[in-house]
């Protein structure tokens, strides 16, 4: 076997695995989209189809590990190529996780409609942060699809804007569960939901590191630049 | 180069890997320790050391991926090897993020005892909780230096106690903010703390199930196994 041929080889697999990564994504994309609009409709049909797509969505990332194994093996990367290997192993993992975090919002959706959500729009509490992650992940999909690095850079301080979102939805749920303690067991409900949307981004920001990393060959994790400097608890 | 020669490279390049990551484990679970004692008594200098081994935790995090990647590329692993090294790669990223939920704990129990836990006894809400997560993570980290593949097994089992004691948590809180509407706050503190307890007892887990991975060649990853066939929302 020639050179060229294997790399030819390896492109023509790689090419495969992010044909599938993208697929993924997009999988969990509108896996998320549907568990918000449960959480605003209550329709008990669409949140089993976002739980049951969980499943699709864990048989991908199983697949998509096996076929990076695959490719490491036949192919025997050079160090150049292997890193973008490894970038798509941990993208893969943070896609899963998001799948799991939509149902999740799912789950607590159908439990906050069953219940009543009482005197609290919980729509409204988590509208602006629902729509900012959606784009994060949107765009960081689009990064990875592009490999485009400027976009990745821009992501990254946009999750920090998230974050704040969340700090701000809790202090305003804790005033308004001190107020009417009624409210506390819907206020909960909607806290976990604005938890995993939160979460979703902190995934959406991991994949535009990745794609700095794939691209620059630079492992900005854990950098101030990553943090957005912040010292604040993220909890 | 013999192939001999070559796989007792590649053995000695991944004990040095095994000693780095259980190094790494180590230290994670120290910081969970550490920040379980800050929650207890409140003591700002531990605390500051917790957040700053976080540091030394996500330093590791960066060189275990760089040093997993040079393996591969200069040794060439087999299949079988190979997955050993991709199993490693995701371990790393799980004892990174059991450091980020113990700097977590610490800056959560910081804020808590700044402001007063008022009449709710925090300590005695996680003591169960705490105590068997950092079971867990041992016996896991435990599992994964001696390959253990049964003791991983029963691991895997543990975790679902785990998730249940997070449920009664939350229960008995939210019970506790609506008798008493002034403990809002110092009860949400003692949420995240037993959320981020529950999320630390979720990643030992995926440590146990790459540990049976690695010995087994045999993917667990969302069987109902793994989840213990648990249907329950896991929020």
């Amino acid at each position: 076997m020639t050179g060229e041929h294997s790399s030819k080889q390896y492109d023509t697999d790689l090419e495969t695995i992010r044909s599938k990564v993208l697929l993924m994504g997009g999988l969990v994309e509108r896996q998320f989209q549907e568990a918000i609009n449960v959480f605003r409709n209550g329709n008990l049909d669409a949140a089993e189809r976002v739980i049951k797509d969980d499943d699709q969505v864990n048989r991908l990332e199983i697949e998509l590990d096996d076929a990076c194994s695959h490719l490491i093996v036949r192919r025997q990367p050079t160090a150049n190529d292997l890193r973008t290997v490894m970038a798509t192993i941990k993208v893969i993992t943070d896609l899963e996780r998001i799948g799991d975090e939509a149902a999740k919002i799912a789950r607590t959706a159908i439990h906050l409609h069953k219940r009543g959500a009482g005197t609290i729009d919980h729509t409204e509490t988590v509208r602006v942060i629902a729509a900012g992650a959606a784009d994060l992940l949107h765009d960081a999909l689009d990064a990875l699809a592009r490999l485009d690095e400027k976009q990745a850079m821009r992501l990254i301080a946009q999750d920090v804007v998230i974050d704040r979102d969340f700090r701000s939805i809790m202090r305003n749920l804790i005033t308004f569960m001190m107020e009417d303690p009624r409210t506390i067991s819907a206020s909960m409900d909607t806290l976990w939901v604005a938890k995993a949307i939160e979460r979703i981004g902190d995934h959406a920001k991991n994949i535009a590191e990745y794609v700095i990393y794939i691209v620059e060959g630079k492992d900005i994790r854990h950098t101030d630049y990553a943090t957005g400097q912040l010292d604040e608890s993220d909890v």
